[in-house]
């Protein structure tokens, strides 16, 4: 990549992504439902988990890759928003239109922000997703560093609710299914190059699993009440590690939240937040 | 279902099937498999377990339960047998014919006896099914037994070899997503219609796992090696229950085999057998 400045306000090329409703039920079995919430996983008054909106948008992202020339090795994604404005159906073809917002200059790296709009056939805006990618090596270019300083603090009191959630062995290779093939998910060479010790879970299946825990401690497992929710991924999760999710409700309709792998403690998902429907 | 025995060795229509790699990964994820065998997980140097073969000729079962008028709640699948000729590839559009081979008089029930041929866009046979159904309530018409007494017994001797295998609780959820959507496996309501206390296992999602349980002992995990595979389906599974395969080698290139639950004891495949390339 060499950073270009002007490509900031550039929408990229549409993608059009047709699913169906298998596709709604391997999503949510990938980021770990299962007979629990059937509604999510058994067709018969399927409803889609608010998070699967990151899937139509995910192939705009891969073509920002591309018109960027980035190399996905150095790529890590850094920070994930998505906003819901309307139910996601359970089948449809949807388009989706990337902006890129933002280029900063971090001194070791350059962070991308991305916005991509999902809407249906009929031009309904249903979810804008914003990803914030880190490509490292590439800042230093003399550019605007960005906002900076924390967000999404979480109060300093034990959490109100805390939800764990065992991930499987093969949680990585069912997850991929939905959509991103990175073999850094589940060939051991290619996590050795990535410098991990073995395939790492996508950060976009924490993500999955934290809406999980979202919707079943303050949305009474309805997605409609599930408005927006915010991470920063400061850490990985390995498959077969446990997923806990901690949260603090703030304010009205706002759950500050962070998520630990539990078997080494490490802090996976921070300063990340949940808007709930009023 | 009225039995009418002039149905014996027609042709039914042929149907299509068309799939990709990511079906044989999900189908392998379905049957158990996961990250000791990516192989058959994962795409790179991606292989299909040769089980998978059941999967295109599903919806030919399905085209003679509707060209018989059976009701498919009233219908068990008693047997099943698979015979490679060839590999079967990992993606492609393959076709089946199915054909009426014997329906017998079982007294309490009419035992229906269909083969289905798997072919690629060549022409090429892949694989042949033979799949037994018993309906419920549609013997006494007078027809003939059919054949009858034990085959497949095992040796008067502990088992060769035992691998054990535990399911998912989520494991009918994931494996259903191949093609066989029947409720009985997902909804908690189909399964007490059924007379089961919960959702059950599908027959040929335990016949995968013993599929594998035969592969990894007599053949080196290389697909090629099985030729035939061939289960009486005697009792259920529940998923997230054990599945233990105890396997008895019997001359040469050919394995006795049974499955059992673990948890309680029950003999859920039984009177099976493997056979080898030589």
């Amino acid at each position: 990549m060499s950073v270009d400045l002007s490509a900031v306000g550039k929408q990229l090329p549409a993608t059009q992504f047709t699913y169906t409703e298998r596709d709604v039920m391997l999503y949510a079995l990938g980021v770990g439902a299962g007979t629990d919430e059937l509604q999510f996983t058994y067709e018969r008054d399927l409803k889609v988990l608010p998070t699967f909106g990151v899937i139509p948008a995910f192939p705009a992202l891969a073509a920002l890759g591309t018109a960027m020339s980035v190399n996905p090795m150095m790529v890590l994604h850094g920070e994930q928003r998505i906003e819901l404005h309307a139910s996601l159906p359970t089948y449809g073809t949807l388009t989706t239109t990337p902006t890129i917002r933002a280029i900063y200059d971090k001194g070791k790296g350059a962070l991308l922000v991305v916005d991509a709009e999902t809407r249906d056939t009929k031009g309904v805006l249903l979810c804008t997703n914003t990803f914030s990618a880190f490509a490292r090596g590439e800042g230093g270019f003399g550019g605007d560093r960005g906002p900076s300083g924390p967000k999404n603090v979480p109060p300093e009191r034990a959490p109100d609710t805390v939800v764990e959630m065992v991930t499987l062995p093969q949680q990585a290779l069912l997850y991929r299914l939905s959509g991103d093939m990175n073999p850094l998910h589940a060939d051991p060479d290619f996590a050795k190059m990535g410098g991990y010790d073995r395939p790492i879970l996508h950060g976009l299946c924490s993500f999955g699993h934290v809406g999980r825990a979202v919707l079943r401690s303050y949305c009474g497992n309805d997605p409609r009440k599930l408005k927006a929710l915010e991470v920063r991924f400061a850490g990985v999760v390995f498959p077969g590690e446990t997923i806990v999710t901690e949260m603090w409700k703030v304010g009205d309709g706002e759950v500050i939240l962070q998520a630990k792998a539990k078997e080494r403690g490490e802090v996976t998902i921070s300063f990340a937040s949940a808007t709930l429907a009023s």
